[in-house]
């Protein structure tokens, strides 16, 4: 029999109502013939409000402590979800992660998985249960339990699927899979089919929210078919996975925007090596995540770097930078913090010219200036103004006719 | 160094304060030398509401669940334990039952302990850790979470002191400790300084909710000092322990009541064996407990039984008894509902005369009519009217000198 797992949600399982709900969509799969293995989450705003109960009593608290506070949520959760379809007339267990020996490393808040028993889960299931599975959590050689850091139930439900060889990994969400682009911003943006993990990572690395990157790298890893689809409806989603023949005729699959960015320039820094990594090992430091790095030669001896970040780093990073400026030589400090950063991502950019072309001429047409380019293989970026953000993905959403489905877009040279 | 495990029940980590204050103790027990180890129970009613929580979902949740899903408050009030102790500079770790292996049968919502990995703990306490063990629950062999029923987390409390050879197990609670009798009722009872193991297995089956039987007879089983005292004062409580010399002087330890029970009365049943197997066979399937069984022969062959409940149970146990009735033989029911029964106890009882004689004599002079009497080797109870319940616990509180400490009670013959 084939395996499916159905990973849902915080806002998936909030209440008695949800939780039944989504035990409905179990109980529809088993009917389809298939094993079930469920991952869930903790309760809507349990895990906020257990932080908040541990910041009352510590500002500081122990990671070790944090973790084995944090995984009740999830546990809470699996033990309800067995409940529900008890009741509903359906045999189902419970596991923590530690019962399904989900291994981890011992780095708690954000521990890495090692192994899983897939033996105990293959048991269950072979008699005849649906097994439901905390997700976020693992524990470490000692049984410490572990939590697995933010996008964490999604690293365990692709996790699951890899190792018991399931057939998909369903993502239950409260959208109806990934977009084109943020269909809150650009109204006639479309669903996607289809997607690759490369495009995803991409795409959910520059600002599309509904997986995170690191389950989507995980599932690139061990080729897990990843289906993004709402828990409110049954439309089908979007499947996450290898690229696939036809989606070469396709240039530009999605595009983001991310909103809240700033840009920090060094001019005339000494362009000797190590000068970058200097720089980057203090924002390190201070805990800035940056997000593109643009450096261009001036002359044999002096350089520009500029880098982009999130505004709320702002702060640590114009510090990390007066600290260190003098020690890289640098001649002036501008700084910009009024950036949003519009990207288009597709993997048949690799194989066509033409997209720099189109996406600086829609955004010139729309009349917005760029400040700076960054580009990956399957990615291109530009950092716009941010009062012009909206208009400039528009300009690029219609340019690549991302409001319509790939299939009925115009091919590109 | 010596080892002192401390037990907080629920109102005692309630809420961060009290929480807080709780950790103050520990800290004290610290710096006066010992090596402590802390038993935490749910904070406040948080096992209440996982309890609706699961039965909003399924009236008649599967006990495998149930035990999933109620350990998560326990686990949740130690690792907070640990976070204030972290806080106030004092390094602490906590573990669920599973991480120390406290090993249990598999009898789900009332295991049984088997067994409890010391080494674990001492490894810590050795390390100069203070350990922080979540009350009430355990694993079975294969790793199922389980959980010890009613009174489980002093059970946890008693059981570590025995597996860890503390020299006292504190039991915190919100009253000074044992009373001679409920000072709810009768407002002189004082404070016992000391109980034997025996006396509190009474005191607590008959109506003081100190403490829960079973971890008195674990505590009595393994010769674990239990020291009852208030987590709001600094007051010495009540050492529960084996008989100790001095004890013998005193007859009448404490007195009991339990107002709300009802007695049925089988008049004329055949006396013939197995009559009263058949009845509270009947009786323990419809999960009527029954706390006194009162027999005496009638002529060679008929009987009359009768039999203490709680008021609770006397729609069930009516029933039971009106299926059997027949095949019993029993000629009439008689059913009363309105008992209250005292009882006085003490382990000095056993070797002195006129126990009975002084109780049964205060009650006729307070006027108080004696429905039926049974005794143990060290208690002695009347079932009284409840209307006269409050008067005759009076009267055999003052016949006892319950009123003052034992060393000043005058002698008894």
């Amino acid at each position: 029999m084939a395996i499916l797992v159905q990973k849902f949600g915080g806002t998936s399982v909030a209440d008695a109502a949800k939780i039944r709900r989504a035990a409905e969509r179990v109980i529809k799969a088993v009917k389809d013939g298939y094993q079930v293995v469920v991952v869930a989450s903790a309760r809507g705003h349990q895990t906020d409000e257990l932080v908040a109960d541990a910041l009352e009593l510590n500002p500081n608290p122990p990671t070790r402590e944090m973790d084995q506070l944090l995984s009740t949520g999830e546990q809470q959760t699996v033990s309800l979800f067995a409940m529900a379809l008890d009741t509903m007339g359906y045999d189902a267990i419970s596991f923590t992660g530690g019962q399904i020996r989900l291994l981890t490393d011992s780095i708690y808040t954000k521990a890495r998985i090692k192994s899983i028993d897939a033996e105990r889960i293959h048991k269950q299931l072979d008699q005849g249960k649906i097994v439901i599975v905390a997700g976020f959590q693992g524990v470490d050689e000692l049984g410490n339990i572990t939590t697995l850091g933010r996008g964490g139930s999604d690293t365990t439900a692709v996790a699951l699927a890899a190792t018991l060889g399931a057939q998909e990994c369903e993502i239950y969400t409260d959208v109806d899979g990934v977009y084109t682009t943020d269909p809150r911003i650009f109204k006639k943006a479309v669903k996607m089919n289809v997607i690759s993990y490369d495009e995803m990572l991409e795409m959910a690395s520059f600002g599309a929210g509904v997986m995170h990157p690191r389950a989507v790298q995980f599932g690139k890893k061990y080729d897990v078919k990843i289906h993004v689809r709402n828990s409110m409806n049954e439309t089908e989603g979007t499947i996450i996975t290898h690229e696939v023949p036809q989606m070469e005729g396709v240039v530009v699959s999605g595009a983001t925007l991310q909103k809240d960015m700033a840009k920090i320039g060094l001019a005339g820094i000494d362009n000797v090596p190590g000068n970058a990594a200097k720089l980057f090992a203090r924002l390190a430091r201070a805990k800035v995540v940056v997000n593109d790095i643009i450096q261009t030669e001036i002359g044999p001896e002096k350089a520009n770097l500029a880098f982009l970040i999130g505004i709320s780093d702002l702060p640590a990073a114009k510090k990390a930078v007066d600290d260190i400026k003098d020690e890289l030589g640098c001649e002036s400090v501008f700084i910009r913090d009024d950036i949003a950063e519009v990207s288009v991502i597709g993997v048949g950019m690799r194989s066509h010219y033409g997209v720099a072309e189109k996406m600086f001429g829609s955004l010139a047409k729309a009349q917005v200036n760029i400040d700076s380019i960054t580009t990956s293989e399957i990615r291109i970026s530009c950092a716009v103004s941010r009062d012009e953000a909206e208009k400039a993905l528009e300009a690029v959403c219609l340019a690549f006719e991302l409001d319509k489905p790939a299939e009925q877009r115009e091919k590109t040279e």
